[in-house]
């Protein structure tokens, strides 16, 4: 009945990798949360010992882990991740075999798209657009539960030339915090100390943070002239910013696009955990599939 | 024996409907052209004259009825048209009780992926982006033999703004024949002349069709980052142009998009023929679709 056992889902971020027991409905039942060691090997360890200290209760049906960079889901491989240092690594294979488990492999972004659309701020819609921006910016599109993959190139819309730069050296939360420090010589925190100064009435911050969210906009127009979703969930550490982010987008979208139809903009509901419940989605779906295959076979 | 008997697709566009007698292959058996008359009603006559003169030699399994425009294939409504006047025509519905046959509805360019994608020039890939660039301009994503229609409103890129204007205002073929002639008052048959008048070392002409390759160039950066498509097939008038379209597309995409992977450009195959054959398409995945149901019920 391995159906009402919980699975376990493992994100790898490029600092930090956060684990969750789950449920099959997404109940977070346990979770950790430990630096990412440098090198695949040392990840797979991290792996291992994650799913060890949380299957102290129960053996789980499943194990997700999912990785940024460029993923190739259908083979189960990690094609390239500069971050990581690593190419071609076999992630599913070499987790399945350690572990002895079934193991679903994915990408960290397109898990996380998953998650908010069964689990967080895109329930119950047709189809969304998942839009974290932090460190870095892409897109994921989910409809009827599957995410658009590209052979694991969509979404990375980061990449696009914009005006000062590429989409992710203007927009992202760490390109406002070092664009406003390479504006005024002066530090700050991140893009939410920005963010006050925004709202502040800083001059130099405004700019700044108009031409991120110019770019934002940008973005925002071409992916909804291409697949009209019905909802942009945005999320990152920028979707914190509140209305100073989401009202220059709604009024973009409004001033921009013609059409009757425009995505509701809301932001995500999962966080950080996005990615973690994303892989335990899954391992979840990886299960239900095993189970199905053995009542039917 | 419905599945050995022909389909019959139609292809409403705004100055001529186009009607072909297909096999379920996609093998036109025949073929008619119209002009389309205004007002809905008068185009469901002409369906079923059209219907009635292909159909001499034996009733059809399916009727395929394409039309632009905002689409609702779900509920078989169009829901929308400028071009043609009409808003929330239930063609579907209306055209079945006229017929009494089966009937498959759709929108134009979404048809005319499903074919570029089953018997043209994107035969045998995973995925594709189909972009008519001809009097408007709009992309259509087709993947696993489904085309995403985001409620009808998705792919609609003409309508993104862009230096200059709003995409199709810039880059369509009627744009690049009515830009020319607004800088030189000097009268050309279209697009296709303006071309020439590139090749010939026209200033003039060439500073348009540099705008709108620079434009469509941007597109093309923003459904690869967003979709990764293995190949683009581009259509509609403006794909004649041959190397003087694609070659400067191809550079755009070297030079602007740093991915391993790049979508492959080819022309469209099927011409203006690609809206009734994919018409006829949804004709025969209906027909199919009653087959089997009627074989398993």
């Amino acid at each position: 009945m391995t159906e009402h056992l919980p699975v376990i889902g493992i994100d790898v971020g490029g600092t930090g990798t956060k684990a969750v027991l789950a449920d099959a409905s997404g109940a977070v039942l346990a979770q950790r949360h430990r630096p990412t060691p440098p090198r695949a090997e040392r990840v797979l360890e991290l792996a291992c010992s994650l799913v060890a200290e949380l299957s102290e209760d129960a053996a789980p049906a499943a194990v997700g882990l999912v990785v940024p960079g460029v993923v190739d889901e259908s083979r189960g491989v990690a094609v390239f991740s500069a971050n990581l240092g690593w190419s071609d690594v076999p992630f599913r294979a070499l987790l399945a075999e350690r572990l002895g488990l079934p193991v679903a492999f994915g990408h960290d972004v397109r898990a996380g798209a998953l998650a908010e659309h069964r689990l967080g701020a895109a329930r119950g819609t047709a189809d969304a657009v998942f839009l974290p921006v932090g460190t870095g910016i892409s897109a994921a599109h989910v409809q009827n539960g599957r995410v658009h993959s590209g052979g694991g190139y969509a979404g990375e819309i980061g990449q696009v030339p914009v005006a000062g730069g590429r989409l992710e050296a203007v927009a992202s939360a760490a390109a406002i915090s070092r664009r406003y420090q390479e504006r005024t010589a002066d530090p700050v925190a991140g893009a939410a100390e920005v963010a006050q100064r925004v709202a502040a009435g800083d001059a130099i911050a405004t700019g700044v943070w108009e031409e991120a969210v110019d770019a934002l906009g940008g973005a925002l127009i071409w992916l909804t002239a291409l697949l009209a979703p019905e909802v942009v969930v945005v999320g990152g550490g920028l979707s914190q910013a509140g209305p100073l982010l989401f009202d220059p987008l709604s009024r973009r979208l409004e001033a921009d696009w013609p059409l009757a139809r425009a995505p509701r903009l809301v932001p995500a509901e999962l966080g950080d955990r996005a990615g973690s419940l994303g892989a335990a989605l899954l391992a979840a779906d990886l299960a239900a599939t095993k189970i199905n295959r053995t009542e039917m076979g």
